[in-house]
């Protein structure tokens, strides 16, 4: 790829020095790559008042741009479900973006050519570009944080679907009579395979008489009880801890399996926060992926890995993506 | 953006005539088309014998062709998991063509080129050129029979994946503590959504006490309930049949509202041989999936419709794909 940057607006191969900026419920990541390298980053608390969301998004952009003068265009991430216009549909993290033309804002704003996606689709297209999918035909990229992302690669792109809105595996029912989801409906996959998951796993822990160490770090409050907590005592060796992460991976594999079954890919990718606790779960995932997938002894093992991009995937795909001449309905990664 | 509803004009001018064999674990069903029109077929029973499997497709291939002379060509549909290859590598219906290269048999017996693929994506091939997915870039078939199939179209073509297993819907988990499915796994959404799911949902009402009707149709043994007692028993207005139907829409709209928020298609065909029920149902499972799919106020509602080709939509689909002048791993079907 060629390192020159253009001055013109159009985002072209001979420009591609981008910005990528990541919006996410309490932080928004930006981004500068040269290429794929990432050259510089800010980061900013997304503001609570809904209506200062947009001209934060508009500042981060204009910080970096200072920095670097003209660059070929940005790319914006959201967690939600994005249109082909780059509108935020469906977004409940970030009510002050749901409805706004990101795309046309920072066109009008700051004369950039700018594209939108879902937050985790950008990630996806990072780990298949650079990171842990790069080489796959087919992948499927999981972010597990608080909540769950996906991002689906189909035929070496991402799969954005009729609306622009595939690649959402947290909400697939998973366990009828399960956890309540944050989304409102009980027994989705994000209920029991996400950090929100982990917790909610310690607390059915915590009903059967056990999880004191949890407990004891939610200052024994059951409904306090986070991600962030299991990992503690994770970390000091408990052994309910240990449970938990046991039947999380049982709940993340089930999940994959039907991920799996339905779309076949050469390789899964997690990524996402939940990364970092990523050793201690993995190889029980990948276990229990290849019993639980249907046909599982007649097929080739899919190999579970970790992402390799860290908490910049996001960022740094949106800034791919507006590398792209226009952003076609399926984004061609290679 | 809506899904493209652009041209219809699938088959090519210069489309040679070609066989389709669909194989089923009770029969074999063979076609020739001209273009997109039938022209011939012939129905045989699977030979209860396995070893003889593989000698009556090429029977009823050999049959056919005696009518027609030269053809194109010869596509086969398979139930499980069908590699690029066109082996059958996982399907527990056919064990007799588990592992049989039915692509170099086919050509090294009668001097034919061959393709094959999964029974069900062939089905979906045939219902996005033909029938009730026809426009749409993105759609998902799925064929309810005693089992579920399906296939997924993505960008205007057949999702194979990685091996050329994608699209297996029936064995998503949808409900861990469940009714058993056929496949040994507690859960799936075949065990709720195909007319063994109807079986297993009349069962259900038996032990409420309940589907008096249903049960009498079984010899008043409630092991013996099929999906056929429940649809006789609905011809009567019996209102547990209605019950049950009512609980499998339900079901139904779960698994498709996960399918949904996972690939966003325009369109979702049910096909199969419950679609003679689907008017039963399909207003039911209308409603519900709106209700159930992530984001559901925020998103066009996604039309589910009966596919249109009925019982032979999997053998045109396999003449379909033999129409092609190779077979590609994303299959262009437009």
């Amino acid at each position: 790829m060629a390192s020159s940057t253009s001055s013109a607006n159009p985002i072209r191969f001979d420009a591609p020095t981008t910005i990528g900026i990541d919006v996410g419920g309490t932080k928004i990541l930006g981004v500068v790559i040269e290429g794929s390298k990432v050259v510089a980053k800010n980061l900013n608390p997304t503001p609570k008042d809904p209506t200062k969301v947009a001209a934060a998004i508009g500042d981060a952009v204009s910080d970096l741009l200072d920095e670097f003068g003209a660059v070929g265009g940005v790319g914006v991430g959201l967690p939600g479900l994005v249109d082909y216009g780059g509108v935020l549909q469906y977004g409940p993290n970030v009510p002050g973006v749901v409805g706004l033309n990101i795309v046309d804002y920072l066109k009008q704003g700051l004369g950039l050519e700018a594209v939108a996606s879902n937050d985790a689709s950008c990630a996806a297209l990072a780990e298949h570009r650079l990171g842990a999918a790069r080489g796959y035909e087919h992948a499927v990229i999981v972010t597990q944080g608080t909540g769950i992302g996906g991002g689906l690669i189909v035929n070496n792109g991402i799969l954005r679907g009729a609306n622009g809105f595939a690649g959402e595996p947290g909400h697939m029912l998973i366990d009828r009579r399960g956890e309540m989801c944050a989304c409102g409906t009980r027994g989705c996959w994000e209920a029991v395979a996400s950090g929100a998951g982990l917790a909610n796993i310690a607390r059915s822990l915590v009903e059967e008489g056990r999880a004191e160490t949890i407990l004891g770090f939610a200052d024994g409050i059951s409904d306090h009880i986070r991600g962030e907590h299991v990992a503690q005592a994770l970390q000091g060796g408990d052994a309910d801890a240990r449970e938990v992460v046991k039947r999380f991976s049982w709940w993340v594999a089930q999940g994959l399996a039907s991920l799996i079954t339905l779309l076949d890919p050469g390789v899964v990718v997690l990524g996402g926060g939940l990364t970092a606790l990523s050793d201690q779960f993995i190889p029980d995932i990948q276990r229990q992926v290849a019993s639980s997938v249907m046909g599982g002894a007649h097929r080739p093992e899919v190999p579970v890995v970790a992402a390799e991009l860290g908490p910049e995937a996001g960022a740094v795909g949106a800034a791919l993506l507006a590398q792209q001449d226009s952003y076609p309905r399926s984004v061609d990664t290679v």
